[in-house]
């Protein structure tokens, strides 16, 4: 993909946060994923980074490496015609130059765009001073930038998935941390970890610019959140997880009854899978 | 892990095809998929080619490289406790020097077992000569053994899956390869496509050694194989094929409908899947 190819790609994602329909993105966590995700239609692939961890033997929370995180993306971008964005944690590292790093390597990867997490550990002492995490955001659209692909940031505050402080506080620090990685350069705001539709409704008046909620079951449905305005919707690590779930259904129903009912009947059959491994000419 | 650990797996695998209960594999593609499997309590963990090549990127059959495969079967091998058998196609290789560096590499990656198949591309005209197999699985035996952890070999004939030559002979050019490939050396033999019940039991009476039958919706049941006498079932790439599917019924009706419905409740929850990740003192 020549540098021209990967630019134009960074913007189609770019507007896709600004149509009349919600961009919906079932995360990927590995090639026949995202190949099955694109095969229905979808206008782009968002990796999850739970589930690529969890695929290569990992627990969530920076534990992989940025190479192997980027490995997986990047044989992703190589599979998909569609634009790719990656899912980076808090950017694997704490500096503002490993966010230089991150982004180069994202664009070398062939991705053209990314999700940053404000958190770096397992809890809320890790939460990044947002000033530092301006000049994060800032680095990464300065960076690509200069090489050419203006990466689509997805800036995402932890406040309500982990959750951080107090909850009376908790809507307006997440306005005050989504507002500054905005004017630092976001191009979408990610609040994961709310589900509650007026809060939802309420997040979107207060921040005019794309929002990109988390949904699973139990979500308002994507209707509805395109009614209230929000710009994005993506799964995270369910898909991938409700996966591990059929898996170990079929897993004990062999050790249990020896039988094979539990799902294995809803296989895309082996030559359909294979052809949508199939090298393609793009 | 030690060599002498390995070894002592490497004969804990051994003994699974000759206890009183059949082994039963259910085929893992990545480390969580294999977490999942290990975690039901399963003995041992057995890849699948396809499965694993299909999440990297690749459509079956000696199109990924070797060390890609045994770059995911070394994670596996790194995560769980039980011994694990790696599906290796033919060997990635068509020499019998291949076949001595692929020993050495399934050792180096920590995988105790292999399957090794007769054919080398994607139709007949691939099948490898009888007695090259049987050099290449003589190697095998010989170059493990050498570094102190003898893989136990389930030798593979495609005559039935592929299928190869005509019908009226498949029977008994089955029964004339498996034999020559148990004399050489092989553990178990795997005849996969076999499906017929009176079939199977035929060709386990025939070849008097442990016989492995690739299972799915619609075979005999495990408890049917068992009373057969067959050793091994494995469920091959159909538990990852039936995850593929139900990404493809979720993203589907996200796309039709807007709603989650489709599995994701169905979904192993996050905190426990990140727990199953988790290293572990071995």
């Amino acid at each position: 993909m020549s540098t021209q190819q990967q630019a134009q790609k960074a913007e189609q994602l770019r507007k896709l946060h600004h149509g009349p329909r919600i961009l919906t993105l079932p995360n990927a966590w590995d090639v026949a994923s995202a190949r099955v995700v694109e095969e229905l239609g979808y206008p782009a692939i968002a990796t999850t980074s739970a589930g690529v961890a969890f695929a290569l033997g990992y627990p969530d929370g920076q534990q992989i490496s940025r190479d192997e995180m980027l490995d997986m993306v990047s044989r992703i971008a190589n599979a998909v015609r569609v634009p790719v964005t990656a899912d980076m944690e808090a950017g694997y590292g704490t500096t503002v130059d490993d966010m230089a790093d991150t982004a180069k390597a994202i664009v070398a990867a062939g991705a053209v765009g990314l999700n940053l997490e404000d958190v770096t550990g397992p809890d809320a002492s890790s939460h990044v001073d947002s000033n530092l995490q301006v000049e994060k955001i800032r680095t990464i659209r300065k960076v690509s930038a200069s090489l050419g692909v203006s990466l689509v940031i997805n800036a995402r505050t932890d406040i309500y998935l982990m959750p951080i402080g107090p909850e009376e506080t908790r809507f307006e620090r997440t306005v005050q941390r989504l507002r500054a990685y905005r004017e630092a350069g976001a191009d979408c705001l990610f609040a994961p970890g709310l589900r509650d539709a007026d809060t939802i409704a309420k997040l979107v008046k207060a921040l005019d610019a794309p929002l990109n909620i988390l949904v699973n079951a139990g979500s308002p449905s994507l209707k509805e959140l395109e009614k209230m305005g929000v710009a994005r919707a993506s799964t995270g690590s369910a898909a991938m997880r409700a996966t591990l779930g059929l898996l170990r259904r079929v897993g004990k129903e062999l050790l249990d009854t020896g039988t094979y009912n539990s799902g294995l009947d809803g296989a895309i059959p082996f030559a359909e899978v294979n052809k949508l491994l199939e090298p393609r000419n793009r």
